[in-house]
């Protein structure tokens, strides 16, 4: 098999800006976040960020999109080394919840907010947030093995991705761990109660998988 | 009783510039929220306005403060219209996650972004913050009627502030107001389970009011 080393060295340097976009957001924020500081963060001339993406928009969409994929193919990698029974239901919330304190939801937040206030970037944000809200979902009800056709399990797993939201909002000016620690195992306790326990068996007729 | 109308003339310029400064952030954002354009929305002058709030951090915070303590109030007066009995937990949910859809959340959501990325604003933020989370969980806990030293109860309602501040979130792009009533009503469930019954009545010697 033929390398390609030309490709591989254009996709990592596409990867490496993506990434700086996501730690630049959400440290720096919106405003200060902009090509340049985005480039030398990276580490990548002006000239390069530009073949790579025209706009400043084009750079910020790329990177949640690229960043949400690799978290959700990151996830779902993991989920085999979830418990089964019981416990399995906190540890999918307690990973979830974990999703929206990391710096993607720091950058998206970042987002967000900016396209409150900015039409123009809200028609790019909005398309990207339903496919983020959709996939985010479907990942949730495979991760817990629930039946996602039943709506009250649709709705309770609606729930906690909001609430996972909420969690992740309290979380960017103080540290909230331990409260959501606690919040996060009462939350998981209620959702168990909606979820059939013998959809949660491994490799049965009746998973959800 | 005598007036003082030049105090009441200064009362009124103040709340018109907190009110203005609330506008100003949820429609414009942060960065174009200064205190010139604050004061050509409020009709008042640079001078008066630099009287009142000498810097943008003084008038901004003020102008949160304000508007939570004013919602807060409202909130109070008006549980004496709520239902008693089951209709009552849906009530209090309802009107909680109400509060984070308005434009005093999109405007706390702009400063609360920006102090993500500021940590003198952060500084500033985070012990009003605190206040707020205090008072709303208080509130919340009276409006249900619940036993606010039960653990459970405890809780569940900051959960349940932890799910409306999500849903306000969902909320800053596009309109979410048909799933969020679903998922209040879900919520409004569940919540009921944990919250004692006999604590809803009015006026008993049983009453956490």
């Amino acid at each position: 098999m033929r390398r390609e080393p030309k490709q591989d060295r254009s996709r990592a340097t596409r990867q490496r800006l993506l990434e700086a976009t996501i730690d630049c957001l959400a440290e720096l924020g919106w405003s200060a976040t902009t090509v340049g500081v985005v480039a030398e963060r990276a580490g990548v001339s002006r000239g390069a960020t530009q073949h790579h993406f025209p706009t400043r928009e084009e750079l910020i969409t790329a990177a949640l999109e690229f960043m949400f994929d690799s978290r959700m193919d990151m996830v779902r990698s993991e989920s085999i080394d979830l418990p089964f029974g019981p416990a399995r239901t906190e540890a999918v919330v307690a990973r979830l919840v974990e999703q929206y304190t990391g710096s993607l939801f720091r950058a998206a937040l970042q987002v967000w907010t900016a396209a409150a206030a900015d039409p123009e970037l809200r028609a790019r944000i909005v398309p990207l947030e339903e496919r983020f809200g959709r996939v985010a979902h479907r990942v949730a009800v495979e991760e817990l093995g629930a039946d996602g056709s039943d709506p009250v399990v649709h709705r309770m797993v609606q729930a906690t991705l909001d609430l996972a939201r909420g969690l992740g909002l309290a979380d960017v000016l103080t540290d909230d761990s331990r409260r959501r620690a606690e919040i996060v195992r009462h939350w998981a306790a209620q959702l168990d109660t909606v979820i059939d326990p013998a959809r949660r068996r491994p490799a049965t007729e009746g998973s959800a998988r």
